[in-house]
C-alpha cells in the first residue's frame, strides 16, 4: 500500500544509475530524511549492484542532549536496516548562523563521502522545501537565478554530488508513507536550515496562501521556479558564449571587453556575460548587486559614459574602442 | 517641492517621444490616474508640440449613482485643466467578471483613440500594481511569462498602444505628490480590475510580507519580474527562430515539425517553439497547459512514443521522421 513514495524516488533517480557506486544518505532523523532512507534501502535491496548504501548524520551540537539523542536514534535506525552509519559532531562554538551550520554540515558530508568513497550524497529535501525556498528567495530579492530553487543534482566536490530524490514528493506524502510503514521519526529534529522567517513562511504564510489561492499554489510556485531555472540555464549558455567572444586578452589584473558585442546582445545576456568575465578574473562578487551590474552595462552601451568605480576596487572605463576593467585596489 | 513624480514620468516616457502625437489619458478619478494626468498636463505644457492631450473616462455603470458622480468629477477636472474629455458608458447588463469589465474598458479606449486619432493611451498603473500583478500571477500559476508583469508599453491596436509611465512610481509617492499639489481625487473610484483575492493581496498579504521581509520586498518582487520578462524575451526570440527552422510546409490544417531540431534545443525553447507553431496554425491555446506542452515535447523527443490526443481536437504523431500535428475535430 505504500509504493508511491518509493516509486517516486526510483523515477526521480533510477537505481540503475547508482546501484554500482557508494551512496551516503544524509539523515537528520526527521520525517523527510527517514522516508528517503527507507526508500533508498528498499530500492537498493531490489536493485543490488556493487555499491554500498551508508547513513550519515551530523550533530550540530546546538540542542545539547536532544542532539545526542537524535544521533543515537539515527545510528539505531541504520543498524536495524543493516547499514553502516557515520556520525559527525560539530567542533568548536555553536555556529553563528543557519548558513554557518549548513556549511559545516556539507563540509563534513563531503569529507565523509571522500573517506568512504561515496559518489553521491542523497538528502531529504521535499517539494515543500522547494516551494519555501523559491518563495523565500523571491521575497529576499535573489532575482531570477534564486527563483530556480534548489536543483535535483548538484556537484559538491570533484568526486561527489548532492542528489535530492524527494523534490517531487510533498511533506504530506512523506508523513503518510511513514505512517503506512509504521516507521517513527524524530519530530523535534532540527533541520538547522530554516530560519525564523522561513519557519513563519512554512507555518503561516503558505497555509494562508493555500486558503486564498487553493492547494495548487505550491505547484504554481514550483512551476515558475522550474521555468526560471530553465530560462536561467538558456541565458547562462548564451552568456558563456558571449563572454568568450567579448573578452579580449589583457594583463592578469585586467578584464578587457568588446563593448560592441555586448551592447548588441539582449541586456540580460550581456549582464550575465559581464558577471562571468568578472568571475573568471577571480574578483569578489559579493558587493556587486543588480544595480552595479546595470551601471557596468550602461557604461558598455555608451562610449560617452565617464569611468566607473565598482566594488572590490575595480575601475571600469572606455579606452579607445574597448572597455577596460582593472582592479586597482583590493578594498 | 513636487517635481519627483513628474520627473519620473518624463524619464519613463520622454515628452520628446510624444509631444507631436495625440494622447489619451485614461482617468478613473482615483489617485494614480489623477496624478498621471497632472504630470502629463504639466509636461505637455512645457514641451509643447503638435499633439493634443485628451482625457478619457469609462463608466462601467457598476456602482450606479457613484459611477456617474465619478464621470462628472473627471469631466470637471479635465475642464479645469483646459482639456477635452471623452466619457464612455458601458452598454447592456453589468459585466460578468473583472476580466469582462477590463475588456469592455479597453475596447472603448481603443475606439475612442481611433476617433480622436490618439497614438497612445496612458494609464496610471503604479509600481504597487506591478508588484501585486507579479505576485498574483505567480500564485495563480501563470509561470515565467506571467511573472514578467505588465509591460511599460504594449500595442493595443495597429494604430495605438498602451503606455504606463507610473510603473516605477509607488502608490505612496502618488499620494504624497497629490497632497503637495493639493489635488483631490476620488477615493471610492473602483479600479474595476482588482479581484477579491487581489484586494486581499494588497491589503493583507503584502503588508504582512513587508513586516517580515522589510520594505524592500516590493522591489525584490519587481526585480524578479523584470528579469523574468527579459529572460522570457530571450527565450521567445530563440523559440521564434527555432519554430521557423523546425516547421515544415504542410496542408493548412496541419503543423509538420522536424523533431530532431526541437529535441536538440533547450527544452524551454523547444516548448515555446511548439506554442508558436500551434499559434501560427490558429488553433485554440486555452486548454493547452504546462502539462500538455510537456507531453507534446516528450513525443518530439522520442520516435517510439504513441500518438497523442491534445486539446482542441489536435492529434500529434510521428510519421516517418517528422512529427505531424493535425486538427481532426474542433472540440
Amino acid at each position: 500500500m505504500t509504493p508511491s513514495l518509493t516509486e517516486a524516488v526510483a523515477q526521480a533517480w533510477p537505481p540503475a544509475e547508482w546501484r554500482d557506486v557508494h551512496l551516503l544518505a544524509a539523515v537528520s532523523g526527521g520525517a523527510d530524511s527517514v522516508a528517503l532512507l527507507r526508500a533508498l534501502h528498499k530500492l537498493k535491496r531490489e536493485a543490488g549492484g556493487r555499491g554500498r548504501l551508508l547513513v550519515a548524520h551530523f550533530d550540530h551540537g546546538i540542542r545539547g542532549v536532544a542532539s545526542a539523542d537524535d544521533a543515537r536514534w539515527v545510528a539505531e535506525l541504520a543498524e536495524g536496516l543493516g547499514l553502516e552509519c557515520r556520525l559527525g559532531v560539530a567542533a568548536g562554538p555553536p555556529p553563528a548562523s543557519e548558513q554557518h551550520a549548513r556549511d559545516a554540515r556539507y563540509r563534513w558530508l563531503a569529507e565523509t563521502a571522500g573517506e568512504v568513497g561515496a559518489r553521491h550524497i542523497a538528502t531529504g529535501h521535499t517539494a515543500d522545501d522547494q516551494t519555501e525556498t523559491i518563495l523565500y528567495r523571491l521575497l529576499r530579492g535573489s532575482g531570477l537565478a534564486g527563483l530556480a530553487g534548489v536543483p535535483p543534482h548538484r556537484p559538491l566536490t570533484a568526486a561527489c554530488d548532492v542528489v535530492r530524490p524527494l523534490l517531487e514528493v510533498t511533506r504530506a506524502e512523506v508523513e503518510q508513507h511513514l505512517r503506512a510503514l509504521d516507521q517513527p521519526y524524530r519530530t523535534d529534529a532540527t533541520n538547522a536550515e530554516p530560519t525564523y522567517a522561513r519557519n513563519r513562511m512554512r507555518n503561516e504564510l503558505l497555509p494562508a496562501l493555500r486558503l486564498e489561492f487553493g492547494e495548487g499554489v505550491d505547484a504554481a510556485i514550483r512551476r515558475a521556479g522550474q521555468q526560471a531555472g530553465e530560462a536561467q540555464q538558456v541565458v547562462g549558455e548564451l552568456a558563456a558564449r558571449l563572454a568568450g567572444e567579448a573578452r579580449i586578452d589583457g594583463s592578469p589584473d585586467e578584464v578587457r571587453l568588446s563593448p560592441a558585442l555586448l551592447a548588441a546582445a539582449p541586456p540580460l545576456v550581456a549582464r550575465e556575460a559581464c558577471k562571468l568575465a568578472w568571475r573568471s578574473a577571480g574578483w569578489p562578487e559579493q558587493s556587486m548587486g543588480a544595480e552595479q551590474w546595470q551601471r557596468l552595462y550602461t557604461l558598455l552601451c555608451d562610449a560617452g559614459t565617464a569611468g566607473l568605480q565598482l566594488p572590490g576596487g575595480v575601475d571600469a572605463r572606455w579606452v579607445d574602442s574597448i572597455v577596460v576593467l582593472r582592479r586597482t585596489s583590493a578594498d
